[in-house]
């Protein structure tokens, strides 16, 4: 016991951090906190007049990590053969594109007097929609302009991302982006803040956050360059000189844990601290993502996460938000794809329509996992949010079609769940239809945890056995994951992440197989919804849809 | 006082029989009953095994008939100056297509020992849906042989007529078909039994059943020809022998009142009693449907009855139900069209997806009532029961499209209600186009009644001010009328039925006008709405339709 070696993973949600210690030579877990955000309705400050408005507090950040970290160790020590001096670095993940405007010290404005209650001076929350105009732009002009900026990110520049909100501060807050020396991002100020150097200059960005949503790549040198972005603004131009030209996998380390945060938290000083990234794609990782493996975080809304190797080409998907190297494993380009709505979608029918509370999803899954594929009729599109991938367009929105007069509740959830797996396999094959192979899936996250009717349908429907991951916090365990790493073999800890996921991650012994004669039934209302989706989804689609309805009543004949 | 007149309306429901005695001279009610019948559900004899199955037994029909006019009689006594013997005729309505087996005295085989129990020797209700595959081969033996017969009614014949039940009865129960001589409509058999002639050779037929649902029609000499028949089945060829040559208008006297249902019932005996009709037809004519006017019957379902004037050219509507010389005016083609479901559209919202109960309509109204046109982004198909007109199919399903992760269910059924809105304004415009003009609409029925928002949504749909008919038991009212038009000006009555309407409808005071501003937005979203109609109603359509969910988008944001 006296050989074990920790390391710990912060993971930044959208309304909580969590600490976890996780055993490097397992990937067990030793102990696990988690301190809410303080401000706003639940850390997220709105403004009661534009509903597309999310900031939080960076105070909040300080403060839950202080928080969580104490709490974890005070747990920790109750473990036997468990002592602080045992962890061996340090992993960070975050929500983002959360953009932080800072002063020339890398100072959070919002952590300044003058700025503290100006929530344009505030981290600009991944889910904050309010710059969707200056998106808008940036797509239009890039399509002219630099078309290989927009073949990385989907064809579609989103409003969550890094200039979008930049550009919209610059318009509605002009002396909140006067006083903004620089942005970083949420991943990379954490690590900055733990190693004691937040200069905006030097600190290492994190190239998952660059290249997914700051049009960064190492093909055309880094961030867009000067002349498109004073096209946007002029100021936009200037402020990328005070940005950085490079980003960083996390097998790189952004520092040594300071004096000062050591004392702070309780961990030891000195230990490495990997360059951040993303909670998705360290979730990935942790689910044992790979070549040929894809990881599905399963919540409201999905991340599809895979790699896929370097062959010298560039990879372009059209459709797929983010291809970029090393954001995911380093040395491998890593995807990201996903849906902008499934959980959602459900919570979305029982608290608006069935007007019912979270006790009604139980009753209505009982209900619809007594029904058989195609029994009901029904057909919906799981647009409710916008289509992420492979559309990416935030203006589509949901479609049910099929209902009679006998038409039930339970028959609308299951057709919503179906939905949002057909949309899930029109995911997975536009990535087998551009070489990406997906042999394998593993699921996380609180779907693939808690609900085991939508696991089968999205087995049934995918035709594909689904895994589900062992560890219940891979996000924070990917971060304990990249903290092994950049502690190395030396320490402890590993080579590189491949060694580390063989090691930390694995599956449950349950998994979820399809059931034949449901996948025949689902290949049928699939090659409807495939339809459906490009009919409403995709310009130029022509097609006579006046069997539609009448297929699926075939279909029901057959099923009922 | 001496000298009111009074005339008795007979109206035939689904579930009840009323009995309405009306002031010949205004059309004032003077005294009404209603007799619910007695057997299976609410008179509605179904089948375990097959939800398609509704009968009804005549047994039914007889007592109530005693029960409501007895009791309606009873009532107007206590009314000053009034006289069983001032009721100077008899009209009929009931639902159709009824059909009745009958032996060769024309009893029906249900009022027979040996038959009493078997639901095949019942009257076969309206909604009665077994014979459908003998109503889609009669459709594909009529197109392919005899067009005209289909052109009349829309292009399809439907399980719920009178044909495809008489051969689905030859299919089931043989037995039963042997044993009918003839089989009569319902509104065809109770003036029958008034008049005390039943003999199935000489009854007088109503136009309104054989017209709209027995493929009758003068131009090719009746029913239709034994040859096309015997390509169903030679019984059916045989049986045409032992049906009817001519049939009638309602200001034909089908007999008068004989002495024995003057005793049961308690009217004068020799009174005359007009050829029936189905109810609809009668609400319109009660309604004042004439040239230019549209009487729209607004319930569970809707019936649209208008006329035209006879121009020598035989008048063809594509998807519209029925057109037939004489079935609402005598010396007008009778046009009726409708929709498969309106109110049954938002019972089932209320009742299956929001699984509440009849009070939550009012709730929903008051909260869609709330909100502008357009404001909630949706777009909804009234398909839920098919589609009556103008696309004359059942197998049609509804559609909602335009949901977001913050539709509520008010905003969906506003979306519901406008769907049928736009139904309604399809139909009006299909008869447009064929040259009926609709200068005037009446509405009658439950929802013209009882719910002003959806009124008002209707004028604001369809850009026409919305007249409601004066009178509640509009149905009832135009049995009266036609029992006036029978008893004629020297009895007190009328010389026709236009001269009774003039005096005997009206409508109320309060009408629905449009909003210029609503229906602006209105005649966009409609354009939308027409375009989801025939890509998913019209084969053969072919549209780019991924523009439908961000044009909503766009009505959406100028809307809130």
């Amino acid at each position: 016991m006296a050989s074990e070696r920790y390391t710990i993973g912060l993971d930044f949600g959208t309304n909580s951090v969590r600490a976890l210690i996780a055993n490097v030579a397992t990937g067990e877990e030793v102990a696990t906190a988690v301190a809410d955000y303080q401000r706003g309705e639940a850390g997220v400050i709105g403004d009661p007049n534009n509903p597309h408005v999310a900031r939080q507090h960076p105070a909040d950040y300080h403060e839950g990590l202080v928080a969580c970290v104490r709490e974890a160790l005070a747990k920790a020590a109750s473990v036997p053969g468990f002592a602080p001096e045992q962890v061996i670095g340090v992993g960070v993940d975050t929500t983002g594109s959360t953009p932080i405007p800072v002063d020339a010290a890398g100072t959070p404005l919002a952590l300044k007097p003058e700025f503290a209650d100006n929530p344009d001076a505030m981290a600009w929350l991944w889910k904050d929609h309010s710059s969707m105009a200056e998106a808008e732009r940036i797509t239009e002009l890039a399509a002219e302009h630099r078309p290989q900026y927009l073949a990385k990110s989907g064809g579609t520049y989103s409003s969550e991302w890094f200039w979008s909100k930049i550009w919209h501060c610059r318009n509605v807050a002009p002396e909140v982006f006067a006083a903004a020396h620089s942005w970083v991002e949420f991943c990379d100020y954490i690590p900055a803040v733990l190693v004691g150097d937040t200069n905006p200059a030097t600190l290492k960005r994190s190239v998952c956050a660059a290249g997914h949503k700051a049009m960064y790549c190492e093909e055309w040198g880094g961030l867009p360059d000067a002349e498109f972005l004073a096209l946007l603004d002029p100021q936009l131009a200037d402020l990328r000189g005070r940005l950085y030209r490079q980003a960083h996998a996390s097998d790189v380390c952004a520092g040594r844990l300071c004096p000062e945060w050591a004392e702070k938290t309780g961990l030891p000083a000195g230990i490495p601290v990997a360059v951040g990234a993303f909670d998705a794609h360290y979730g990935g990782v942790a689910s044992g993502v790979g070549v040929g493996t894809l990881v599905k975080i399963l919540g409201t809304s999905t991340c599809d996460i895979t790699v896929a190797a370097k062959t010298g080409e560039p990879l372009d998907i059209p459709g797929v938000c983010g291809i970029v190297d090393g954001s995911v494993l380093p040395g491998y380009y890593g995807i990201e794809a996903g849906q902008s709505a499934v959980g959602d979608i459900f919570n979305w029918f029982v608290s608006e329509v069935c007007e019912g509370d979270a006790s009604l999803h139980e009753v209505l899954t009982a209900k619809a996992a007594a029904l058989k594929p195609g029994q009901s009729g029904l057909l919906a599109l799981d647009w409710n949010n916008g289509n992420r991938t492979i559309l990416v367009d935030a203006r589509l929105t949901g479609l049910l079609l099929g209902q009679t007069l006998h038409t039930s509740r339970a028959e609308i959830y299951r057709a919503l769940i179906e939905a949002t797996a057909f949309g899930a396999l029109t995911i997975h094959n536009r990535l087998r239809e551009y070489g990406v192979p997906i042999e394998r899936i593993v699921c996380c996250g609180g779907i693939a945890e808690k609900n085991p009717f939508f696991m089968q349908v999205y087995a049934d429907v995918t035709g594909q056995e689904l895994f589900v991951s062992r560890a219940v916090q891979t996000c924070a365990l990917g971060s304990c994951i990249f903290g092994a790493v950049v502690a190395g073999p030396e320490a402890g800890g590993y080579a590189d992440a491949e060694s580390a996921q063989a090691a930390m991650t694995g599956v449950k012994p349950v998994s979820y197989k399809p059931n034949p004669a449901a996948h025949a039934v689902y290949a049928e209302l699939y090659a409807l919804y495939k339809r459906l989706h490009d009919s409403f989804g995709v310009a130029g689609t022509r097609d006579d849809l006046s069997d539609v309805m009448k297929r699926l009543l075939d279909i029901k004949q057959r099923a009922g």
